[in-house]
């Protein structure tokens, strides 16, 4: 039997679906089908996607080794849903994250399913965080982007986002990123003063949270040496270092874990987004062994054992995460676009600038508004992209970590026109 | 190609995940398949499921109409995951959800997807209320549950749970919910009076959430007088009434939503658990028209659009609810259930209460040890049942709503034999 | 030298003060001098004061005893100001303090010099017993009144005033104060309910904070028996009883606390308005000994060391509190009131409600317009009296304790004519 | 009559009085008379005094003209205690602030009385500022002192002080103070930049609230165009300006209000310790006219009409305030303090350092330990002198402005000798 598709009126969005709805208004289409790097819509209109649900969908749309486990799994009778409950496709994912990702990396993490959401990961990480430490004051910084739920949303630095909430967000200090003047101050400087500073009137923090590149803030690098400073100052000052690696991790910047590249073990860290592999939710909170007094049920939700996504994960890890090929494609793959990036901002200096490290790059405009028209020209002409940064001022290039060299200079073909279209008017 | 399974040390879970797992503790196996009703460990034990998700799973373990839909979705290159962009599969769920549910019972919601768990339309619900209304404030009732991020948990009861978020939660006042004093006091005879009194100190509320029937609270039943009577008051002063229905929604009480029997309309109300149908994570926020004054991307979340939940969503509400079968059935087996509740509680009137609406249905113990004793007894005679209430001492059934009626007097009389045994000692 | 007066324009206040004044308002004229139970203004037309600053002036204006230590301090060379140094005025205080009001009752308080006002009082107050507790929530009761600095008016019932603060007031709950509903709930009926439901969402307190009699929340009077269960519970229940005894203590009720009439001691009781004597400003925070976990400057202020208010303070124990000839004159008065109230009361049956306790008495009006004209009246007529309660529909009386039976009667026939006027309206 | 005086025990002060008094334990005498720059204990020893209560006593102890108003008003029958009523001293108060200090600056403040102590004060500027922005973020710097009440203490640095709230102090984000990082950042760099950046996770401020020289922070002073540039900044992003001058107001600095220096008008000032003139509690919040949006009694407090206060303000501003004598030898001896300091920096350059402007000089260790001990040795030596900032690394001097030459002379010759002592050692 097939499901009866059900007709709709084209208005159906706009007249029953809430006004919160954002890409829909960018991308004013209706979508249907998409595999690895391409959507297409029901009026057969196919997209490259350099955007890749946000970070969700690292192994392309539909990918077919994980789709073939997902409907192996669904037609065998194996249990969907199943809360916190222990079941085969669990355990399985737990062995294998353990073997593929913890042990060739001597972490020796706690693996808390938080529901399966980034933003429950962090409300799960910043809970644990102030129980353990018995303080409440958590650092945040600039341009940070955390989740929506409440405690998340307190971390996250985007005005319009924080009224939201409708209520003033308190016990979060946000601090400069890296490079947030330009490289003119020393790093830390005002974070290690107020710190040293018993009269500096900051709160003592239970933890910082951090992004190693912060994807909504505008493709905001930080450096290895100022996530190995940042680390260590935690360390000095017995504050908890969690990492939001829910859009950086899973190999969006090469290696699984974005903080590889500086060589430091965070206490706390988040992940989501590709972690199901599939683009079907999941998230895991990663806790060094000694933080882990939670009591049972302290924290919990009914989507914690999302069993379809458990299988595309474990399958995810065994099949690209063996060896490090796609940690090397991934770079190279992020140089491709960096480097024509480059030349690009090389001939209009004074307009672009750009940045990004592994497959999350970004062309800053100095004329925010022009970022927003490439990306509604490169949506015209067939491509997905979107805007990041507090003015929407930087196109952010987020394609699926398997895509094709062609399809990246295909992408960058209609980004660059559109560009130069832009910025030469 | 079939996965390759790992093969994994039963230690995994002790070892690898977190000790905020506890379902796991109860049930101490490791579940792998499920139909219907039944659970399968991976010894081939079968359990007869009278928790279902929590209600998650009102149409049953891979419930096989649903199931083809999916995977006829999976296989068909359709798209699985869009954030908040319009899909067809998103389409078609509106439109069935307009036609099937709202447009029957005349209501005009607008649907937000606030992220695929009820937390997430928890904390939606009181953004906007809070939005709305300017005020800060909310309303919450004795032995609410609404989930585990910082604003959910704000107005949740339980005060493990609230010890968990590590900082105080403030911006709720906790009000009697129905029966609180054994209907000694008037109803609202406290939450009137303070509204009243302008020298009260309760802060001016935004919104009154609530359950119709509390869960994990006890299965506390609200009559539809006092719902009436809330309704009335909201509407009176001013604040907005959210019906949390995640738990009680889609037919677990017998109608589709939990608060039809009282024949009132909420400002807003909640959905999870069910609404996918399959217990894959979906989750809405449904508003009344003139409340929906969220910005574009105000509140967001990566996986808003999990595209198979909304398939399977849809095929439930065009499978189920097309009439009123489905609702008169739900009443007719929680009847049987409350029938053979009252006759136990009739022996043992010291010992056992009864409480339940539909196809949650609640069995108190005085001595709240016992309770547990029972589920313990009955997970070892091959039944799921979990215990609620503050101190875990009401034993409360939430079978699949397509559960067979053998399988109800099945289960009963596992539960029925556990509990003369603890009572009867 | 006499210091030569200046002249000012009439507009001077209207133009040069903030509108936050409020009397001046109510009693718009210039006063400038005072003696006993009268003050006159400057045109020299007398007023009776039934007011006597809001109950600071126990011992009426310009008490003579009072006035020559006074000046006999300031014109030998005595220091004046001292923050919190020791010297011979606070020695002689603390000593007289001890003597004849701790001792006598049989109390061990510690004293702190919080700074001079009711509210730094009470703020050292809640400070102290969230420190203790390592809770930070209170409870308070409707229609409660602490003072507008933020910790004491985040436990005041009074919208208005709340508002003022600019921010949501959390950290406190409140609680029905004894007759609430007019008798027909329970005492602390849900207080008990919600502290012993774990699932009741309350916030566990650090502590209660009371007034025995709520002067601005409009002459509300606790039963003896009513305070005691409160100071049973919160003894069951570990959490700290605050007595807020600045505007009720200092004999305002009869005796020196106005919690002795229920035989009960508090954990911490705040002491201001008429402890000075003289009207002039002094506070003092008294703690059980073991509470005493203060380290030395963590609360601190610059007007501690008021010496002046110490020397009328001590002259004041001296004087009125050497025997219970006061005490027994205050009950004596207060009836004397009472009397002629309830008989007004008993010939308005619909309209009027009388309550009080020693020197401290309201007449409830049902219209409470009236009881604001009835106070214009009486202005006019050489009578101050003020309204409070929720609705300013209670006139308060708080004349000095050595007001003499005249005077009073005086009063009330003033007060008397204006209401019999006005309800015959 | 003569008050008999009470003889105490010489420990009522260890046994009866709480811990946390402070200043009795580095002082440990019982002081008794005291007159200009002189205090005297009860045993005969006389101490010059180099703290002048804080700064409360800029006019001396015991200003004889001072005194004579003050006991002629006391002995004339005036009123002394009188809430906001309208006053004859209050109107000669107001009407000598407007002509002595206000209208010669071309100042046109309003004036409220907000209860007698510098917390009252900087309690309502804060309401205030909240309620006209309707925003609650609050902008204080590191090291800042503002008061121990609820609302003073979220702006203030302490951390011990913070601590003893007992709840976490949100609302408040610190930001550098002048000199912060010894002149290598630009000013306001990091305040500009997040109040720039929509994405800084700054919740936007209603006010900032700033000392131009911070006394308990450790004599910290703000240079004039850091000042302006603070204004400046304010008034572009339509932030209120409050200028916290309760100790370096009044002519502390040199001119009455502390910011003349700066050339700037704050939004709102914060005046109490020496507004009265005689070291009786009264403070003062002044407010541009437009600002001044209070309702009537929407803040309040007993002691807001402490006439004695009133008499007292009024002729100190008559006395000292009619021509720039006193603003001259201000500055004048604060250089003297300076000259001296400087020369003894000189001497040992790797241990001190001096900073300071007008009467208010400090002389800062490199070793904390060392201010501690010189201070003590002072003490021995009969002058008083108390540390301050954050580690009490600074000797800080505030002698009253009337002092003479002879006696800076004197303090400094037993401040020099314990200092070199000391640093040689």
């Amino acid at each position: 039997m097939t499901t009866a598709t059900t007709t709709f009126p084209d208005t159906i969005f706009d007249t029953r679906e809430s006004q919160v709805r954002s890409y829909s208004r960018a991308w004013p289409t209706v979508f249907d089908t998409a595999e690895g790097s391409w959507i297409t819509d029901r009026d057969g209109n196919r997209y490259l996607d350099f955007f890749a649900g946000a970070g969700a969908l690292n192994y392309g749309h539909n990918n077919p080794v994980l789709r073939e486990a997902l409907v192996d799994y669904l037609t065998s009778g194996r249990i969907t849903h199943s809360l916190d409950m222990s079941t085969v496709a669990k355990g399985e994912l737990l062995e294998t994250f353990t073997e593929r990702i913890l042990r060739p990396r001597g972490l020796d993490y706690r693996v808390q399913f938080p529901g399966p959401t980034g933003t429950n990961a962090v409300e799960a990480a910043l809970k644990l965080a102030r129980k353990v430490t018995g303080r409440e004051s958590i650092i945040n910084f600039t341009n940070a982007f955390h989740g929506m739920t409440l405690g998340s949303l307190s971390v996250t630095g985007n005005s319009m986002k924080r009224a939201g909430a409708g209520i003033p967000l308190v016990h979060a200090t946000p601090m400069p990123f890296d490079n947030y003047f330009g490289g003119v101050a020393p790093d830390f400087q005002w974070f290690e003063r107020v710190l040293d500073d018993s009269g500096s009137g900051l709160n003592r923090p239970a933890a910082v949270i951090v992004e190693t590149v912060q994807g909504e803030g505008g493709v905001n690098v930080a450096r290895p040496e100022w996530l190995r400073a940042l680390a260590d100052l935690c360390r000095r000052r017995e504050i908890l270092l969690i990492v939001d690696d829910v859009q950086m991790g899973c190999g969006r910047t090469g290696p699984f874990f974005s903080f590889e590249v500086a060589g430091i073990v965070p206490d706390i860290v988040t992940l989501s987004k590709s972690i199901g592999g599939y683009g079907l939710p999941l998230a895991l909170t990663l806790l060094r062994p000694e933080l882990d007094v939670w009591g049972p049920g302290e924290h919990n939700g009914t989507f914690r054992g999302n069993n379809p996504a458990f299988v595309t994960a474990k399958v995810a890890l065994d099949h690209y995460w063996s060896d490090d090929s796609l940690e090397r494609a991934t770079l190279a793959k992020g140089e491709r676009i960096a480097t024509r990036f480059r030349s690009l901002a090389a001939e209009f200096p004074e307009q672009l600038a750009t940045r990004g490290r592994g497959l999350v790059q970004g062309l800053a405009f100095t004329d925010s508004e022009q970022a927003s028209k490439v990306c509604g020209t490169a949506y015209r002409n067939g491509l997905l992209a979107e805007t990041s940064g507090p003015d929407d001022e930087v196109v952010k290039l987020l394609p699926p970590l398997t895509i094709s060299e062609s399809e990246i200079d295909l992408g960058l073909d209609i980004l660059e026109a559109a560009t130069r279209t832009e910025v030469a008017r």
